[in-house]
C-alpha cells in the first residue's frame, strides 16, 4: 500500500515538479521582494512604526499577488526601544567599545571592573565574591561556516540567560562577546530572557573586535575597568498583527500547508536578511504557484514579533488551534539568504514516504535527502507542537548569516539572489509536494 | 663598470641577504607592535590626546629598542574634532544612514533633495540650477582586489574635491559613497581641501550600503530628500611631532636611508592598518638588523599628521633639507597589512643596476621584478621629490585594505600576520641592501 502511493505520487507529479523547480529558479523575484521590504520599510521591530509600516506593505502585497482570505491577525507585543548606548575601557587604557543593548535590557550606567567568563557554567563556580559589583563578561565564541547554526545553538544561552545567572551572583551588568561571526565592528543584539526575583541589570553585547580587545587585555594580566552606559524604554503593551493570506487549494481547500516567515525585524539594521529573504521567498512561492494551484490550501504567515519573545507564534496557534489538525505540515524560512543544504522533517513514522519523495525531488538542487529530525522547524512553529503538526525544514547555508545576524549591517546588498532563487525553489517544491500528496500526514509524535 | 658593481655586490652580500630574509619571516614581531599601538593607544588623529600617547609610545619603544638619536620632532598641525553626526532620508521613505564626516568638514544641519553625479566631470556638466540649493551625491565606486590602490587613485578626487566643487555650484552640503570596498555597513572618512574664496559647506562620506540605498532609490525615480547634520570643532594650531630614532650605520653614518611610516591615524578606528602595520613593521626591520648594522645610517621616521595634509612630512624635508643629498633612499610602508606584490623605484638612470639586484632578492618572496616608475612613494615622501631624493616603493595586496580603510573598523583583528611578515621581510631586505651597496644613489631626475 505504502510502496503504491509511492508509485502513484511519482508518476503524476515529477515533470509537473521539475518544471516548477526550474520555473522557480529562473523566475523568482525573492531578492527583489526583500530589498523593497528592507528598502522602503526598513527597520520594524514588534509594536514599533516601522512594524506598522512592515504590516500594512504586506497586507498591500498579499492584495496585490491576489491572495485569499488576506488579514492581519492582532497580537498584543511589548514594545521595547533602544536609546543612547555608550562602553568604553576606562582603564588601564582608554578604548571606547562598540555595544548594543540586548533586547529588553534595563536602562542604567555602571563603571566596574570586568570578569571574563567562557561560559554560564564558568561563571557558576566562581565565588560569589569574584562576581559581585563587578560586570561579567562572557567570552563564549561561536564558529563560522556553512552549519553555523549549530554553533549558534551552543553559544545563544549566554545571551539569553547570561544576565540573569551574572544578576543573581552580584554583578552590576552584563556583557558578552556578541553571537555572532565574521570580524566586522557591529554588535549583534538579540532576545534575553530575564529571571523571575532577580532584578535586571544593564545586558548588552560587543562588537567581536571589541570583546577580543578586552580578552587581550586580561589574557595579558590587566585588571580592566569598563563604563557601559545603556538607555532604553519599555512602553508596555503595544500591538503588532500576524499577516496572513492564503492559495486556496483545488481539491482540499480546509486542508493547509502554513508556509512562514517573520515580518518584525532587529531595531539595528534594515531587517534584509533576518528575515526579509523569508518573506520575500514567502510571497514569490504563492506568485509562482498561482498559475496551477495544488489540492490543498497554502496559507503563507507573515508572524509577528519574533525576535522578542514570539508573540504572533503564540497567537497563531491560539487563534487557530481548531483547525490545526487540518495542518497538512508548516515549514517557517528564518535562515537567511544562503542555499538549502539539506532537507529534515519531523512527523508520524508513516509520514517517511512522502519525505523520502520530497527529498528525492530536492536532490537535483543539491540538497542532501530527507532525514527525520525532532530539531525540525523554525522558531515561529514552536507553539504548533503541542498539536502534533508535522514540520519540515531547509537548513540553509548560514555561512555569512551570522556575520550580519541582528547587527546594522543587516542590509539588501548582503542578500545573495542565486542562493536565495536556490531555497525558494526548494521551498516551492517541499510546500507544493506536501500540497499535492493525497493523504493527510501522520501527526508529529510528541511536542517539540 | 656597471657589470662589475652588480658582480661584487652579489658576490658580497648573496647569502647575508638569504639569511636576512628568513630571519625576519621568522621572528618579525610586527603584528605584536602594530596591536599593541592600536589596542594600547587607539585613534590618534593629529593634535589629540590620543597623538600625544602615540608621541609617547614611539618614543618608549625606540628607547627600548636601543636606538641612536631617539627625538620627537615638533611640528604644528591644525586639530579638527568630530562631534555628533547624523544622516537620514526623510523622503519618499524614513531611512538611517551611516555617515562620517570628511576631515576638516564645517559643521551644519541641511535638509535638501540630492541630486546623484557619477564624478565632479559630471556635476560640471550639469547646469547651476540643478545643482543650487540641492544635496551633491557622488556616487563613484572603486574597485575591490589585490591592486585597489590604482582605482582609489582614480576615485578619491570626489572625496578631495568633491565639497568645494559641489559648493562652487551653490550645492548646500556634498555627501560621497565611501571611497572603500567591501560591503561593511562603516562610512570612510579621509581628507577633502576647501578652495580659497568658496564658502564651505558640509562634506561627509556614506557607508557603502547606505549609498546604495540612495542609488536604488533614484534609480527607481524618487525625488529622494535627505538631512544631514554635522558637528564638529576646529581647534585651530597643535602641536604634534615626527618621531624619530636611528641605527647608526658602521662606515657611513651620516648617509641616510630613510625608513618611514605615519603615527597618526583617523578618530574612527584604532588606526591598526593605517597605518600601525607600517609602524610596526619599521620598529622590527631596526630590531633586527640591530645584530649587525648595515654600512649606512637607517633612519626610522614615524611622521605626524599624514591625514590631514602632510604636515609631519614637510616638517621633516624642512628641518633635514640640508642633509637630503645624503638620503641614499626613502621607503614609506603605509598600505596596510597585505603581502608585497611589486617593488617599484624612482631614482637617477644610473641607480638601475642596484634596483635590480634589490628586485632579485626580493623574487624569493614572490615579489614582481624591479620596476622604475615616478609615482613610486609613500604620500609623506612627496616633500622629498624637489631635493630628488631617490625613493623606492612595496606595493602590497590591498584587497582588504580598503574594505576598513579610514573606518571604525581598521582594528587590530584585521591584521594578517602571515602577509606582514612577508613585507617586513621584503622591506628589511630593500633597507639593507641600499644601506649596504657602495655608490650614493644618482638623484631622481624630477621632483614629484
Amino acid at each position: 500500500m505504502r510502496w503504491l502511493m509511492i508509485l502513484l505520487l511519482a508518476s503524476c507529479s515529477n515533470r509537473e515538479v521539475e518544471e516548477l523547480r526550474t520555473k522557480v529558479l529562473e523566475q523568482s523575484r525573492a531578492h527583489e521582494v526583500a530589498c523593497d521590504l528592507a528598502d522602503r520599510v526598513g527597520a520594524r521591530p514588534a509594536g514599533s512604526e516601522g512594524d506598522r509600516r512592515a504590516v500594512a506593505w504586506a497586507l498591500a502585497r498579499m492584495q496585490e499577488l491576489g491572495l485569499s482570505n488576506v488579514r492581519a491577525e492582532m497580537v498584543k507585543v511589548t514594545r521595547w526601544e533602544r536609546g543612547a548606548e555608550h562602553a568604553e575601557i576606562v582603564s588601564p587604557v582608554r578604548q571606547r567599545l562598540f555595544v548594543a543593548g540586548l533586547g529588553q535590557s534595563v536602562a542604567g550606567t555602571v563603571e566596574a571592573e570586568v570578569v571574563r567568563v567562557g561560559s554560564i557554567e564558568e561563571l557558576q563556580s566562581l565565588p560569589d565574591e569574584r562576581v559581585k559589583g563587578r560586570i561579567v563578561f562572557y567570552d563564549k565564541p561561536m564558529e563560522r561556516g556553512p552549519r553555523a547554526l549549530e554553533s549558534y545553538a551552543s553559544a545563544v544561552d549566554v545571551r539569553s540567560a547570561g544576565a540573569a545567572a551574572a544578576a543573581k551572583k552580584g554583578a552590576v551588568a552584563s556583557i558578552i562577546r556578541s553571537i555572532g561571526t565574521g570580524s566586522g565592528r557591529f554588535p549583534h543584539t538579540g532576545a534575553q530572557r530575564t529571571r523571575d526575583g532577580i532584578p535586571p541589570i544593564p545586558a548588552a553585547a560587543l562588537a567581536i573586535p571589541d570583546a577580543e580587545l578586552l580578552a587581550r587585555l586580561i589574557a595579558a594580566g590587566e585588571e580592566v575597568r569598563v563604563k557601559l552606559s545603556l538607555e532604553s524604554t519599555l512602553h508596555g503593551e503595544a500591538e503588532s498583527a500576524n499577516v496572513i493570506g492564503e492559495l486556496t487549494g483545488r481539491e482540499k481547500p480546509d486542508e493547509i500547508v502554513l508556509l512562514g516567515a517573520h515580518l518584525d525585524s532587529w531595531d539595528l539594521g534594515t531587517g534584509a536578511v533576518d528575515d526579509g529573504t523569508g518573506v520575500g521567498a514567502a510571497l514569490e512561492i504563492v506568485r509562482l504557484l498561482k498559475a496551477a494551484p495544488p489540492r490543498r490550501t497554502i496559507r503563507v504567515v507573515l508572524f509577528a514579533n519574533e525576535e522578542h519573545g514570539l508573540a504572533g507564534a503564540f497567537g497563531y496557534a491560539k487563534t487557530h488551534q481548531a483547525e490545526l489538525m487540518k495542518h497538512q505540515a508548516a515549514l517557517e524560512l528564518d535562515l537567511g539568504t544562503g542555499r538549502a543544504l539539506d532537507f529534515r522533517w519531523h512527523a508520524g513514522p508513516t509520514a517517511e514516504p512522502v519525505m523520502h519523495e520530497i527529498g528525492e525531488a530536492l536532490e537535483p538542487l543539491g540538497i542532501t535527502p530527507a532525514k527525520q529530525d525532532p530539531d525540525a522547524g523554525g522558531a515561529d512553529l514552536i507553539p504548533l507542537g503541542p498539536a502534533g503538526v508535522p514540520k519540515v525544514d531547509l537548513l540553509q547555508d548560514s555561512t555569512r548569516y551570522f556575520d550580519v545576524h541582528h547587527t546594522a549591517d543587516d542590509t539588501c546588498d548582503k542578500i545573495e539572489p542565486d542562493a536565495l532563487a536556490q531555497l525558494t525553489s526548494a521551498a516551492t517544491v517541499v510546500t507544493f509536494m506536501l500540497a499535492e500528496t493525497p493523504e493527510l500526514l501522520e501527526r508529529a509524535p510528541r511536542a517539540k
